[in-house]
């Protein structure tokens, strides 16, 4: 997405050298944009413990190009013990992240399949860039030209008058690789010049909302209001939200969804109103193992859809 | 109620000089205890403007004293008109304030049966201290004694277990003369030994609810939490919350209550949760005129009960 008219993901390989990633610091958001460059898996575990970077899917893809990082390191020191400790370095740098697990674990599958330390190099490069531009931002895209589908029919419902939506925290491209979540089918829609308005809950404690989804909008160019987080079931009572969208921390197999703090409140105000409330997200976001609220209880073998609704 | 070990009401005639009226500067509040001595009802008017004092009950009270100063002018100027200048100029402070009009108007009521210069300023006096002192405190007093009865039950239920109790914004004694109308129940619940526990909700834009109520609780010795205004519906799934206490800008005949911005997010997770919620407030809070939503719609002539709880 865009920054100050410039495209820009979270993270990249730095253009000039490989064996070192770039990504956008975002502890200094929205007063500074920052570039850091990160050149060990130290540093880039560090960035995820820090919060440089954060988001589900950022921090899976961070996780991804931290491999590629411990990978180089293993080759160089002649130690392949290092792929394993950098993989428990990486975990212990954000325990609860589902996505940081997962890519790290995919990565030891994936280089484990390589002969020569090179081989083994360029596999995990492979892994870290699939991870984080193809299979990232393009299920991210894909939210998007499924969920404008929404946000097309309310602007048909009225007449062209300006769809006003809401969202909480952030679920934009600040919290994956591109696009976002929550944001895409909202990016999608005013590329395709729907007259669009957002509410953005500032969320509080952190406020990711008015630092970093305001940001992200800002940016795009897209009608916004940044509203404190007691502020959306009022503008609901009063017709002002025709939808809300969120992200999810977790989707369990019921559909019962976690996210961040205030979500359910919005939620209530929204059912009571009778305003839709979407939550977008990646099928990486499923957790396919709590069934009734408990853990590792599936219903049986169930293979994600690419994308869904709840 | 106490501030650093010490008896305050928010607002009295000075000890030294009855023609001077003392308040709390709650603009300072929590990081500096002011109090401010106001000579004029010129400086009074701007108290209320400037927002020196706030809530319905002080506001109120406020009022009355600011048409003793009036008629203490109007009296060494031996201009009569000062009177009723003085009562625009009031009313002007705060135009959404039901208490305000009230008190002045009734203010002008009282001195006009004044025959004497010197009566006029003896009745308004009184109608000051009457309306500040007596009417506001007490019924703030009577609040707590009818309301502990709930924190009581709770108390039995929960076999002395701590009795959780969250509030929104302040209406604690900052927002009245004393006592408070939401907080009175609980300083009576604390005096009589009930084991609480308070969550204050932040209550973004601005902070009441982390400024004034914690540092009331705080003064009282009453063990407390600051939480966002987020964090009530999630205490409230987890069962940690027993029951909500809030003020009431305004009250309509049928029991529909305005106040703070969040309370209904509040109210709808407190009916999704099944947790009792309670407002709290003196009979002046109700307004007779408003019926089905409309103003000046009243059903029947009513007389409103000294407390009651919707």
């Amino acid at each position: 997405m865009k920054v100050q008219g410039k495209s820009y993901t979270t993270i990249w390989l730095n253009e000039e050298k490989d064996e070192v990633i770039s990504i956008i610091d975002q502890r200094y958001l929205p007063h500074q944009f920052i570039v850091e460059d990160l050149h060990s898996v130290n540093e880039l575990a560090h960035a995820i413990k820090d919060m440089h970077v954060r988001g589900a899917g950022l921090i899976g893809a961070a996780a991804g190009y931290g491999m590629y990082l411990a990978a180089i390191e293993a080759s160089r020191t002649n130690s392949p013990d290092h792929l394993l400790e950098s993989a428990d370095l990486l975990k212990a740098a954000r325990p609860t992240a589902v996505n940081l697990e997962w890519a790290v674990n995919r990565q030891l599958e994936a280089i484990a399949k390589g002969t020569t330390l090179s081989g083994k190099i360029n596999i995990a490069r492979n892994t870290a860039v699939r991870i984080a531009e193809e299979e990232d931002a393009e299920s991210c895209q894909r939210i998007g030209s499924h969920g404008v589908a929404i946000i097309e029919q309310i602007k048909k419902r009225k007449k062209g008058k300006v769809v006003n939506i809401l969202t909480h925290c952030n679920a934009g491209w600040l919290a994956f690789v591109d696009y976002g979540s929550a944001t895409a089918p909202i990016y999608e829609a005013f590329e395709r010049g729907i007259d669009i308005h957002v509410w953005v809950d500032e969320t509080r404690p952190r406020n990711q909302g008015a630092s970093l989804t305001a940001w992200e909008l800002l940016n795009q160019g897209i009608p916004h209001t940044i509203i404190t987080d007691n502020a959306g079931g009022h503008l609901m009572q009063h017709g002002l939200v025709d939808l809300v969208i969120t992200g999810a921390d977790r989707v369990t197999i019921d559909g019962d969804v976690a996210n961040k703090i205030g979500t359910y409140l919005k939620a209530l105000a929204a059912y009571d109103n009778g305003v839709p409330f979407y939550v977008a997200l990646p099928s990486s976001t499923f957790d396919w193992s709590i069934h009734d609220g408990i853990k590792n209880n599936p219903v049986k073998e169930r293979s994600p859809d690419e994308v869904k609704y709840i």
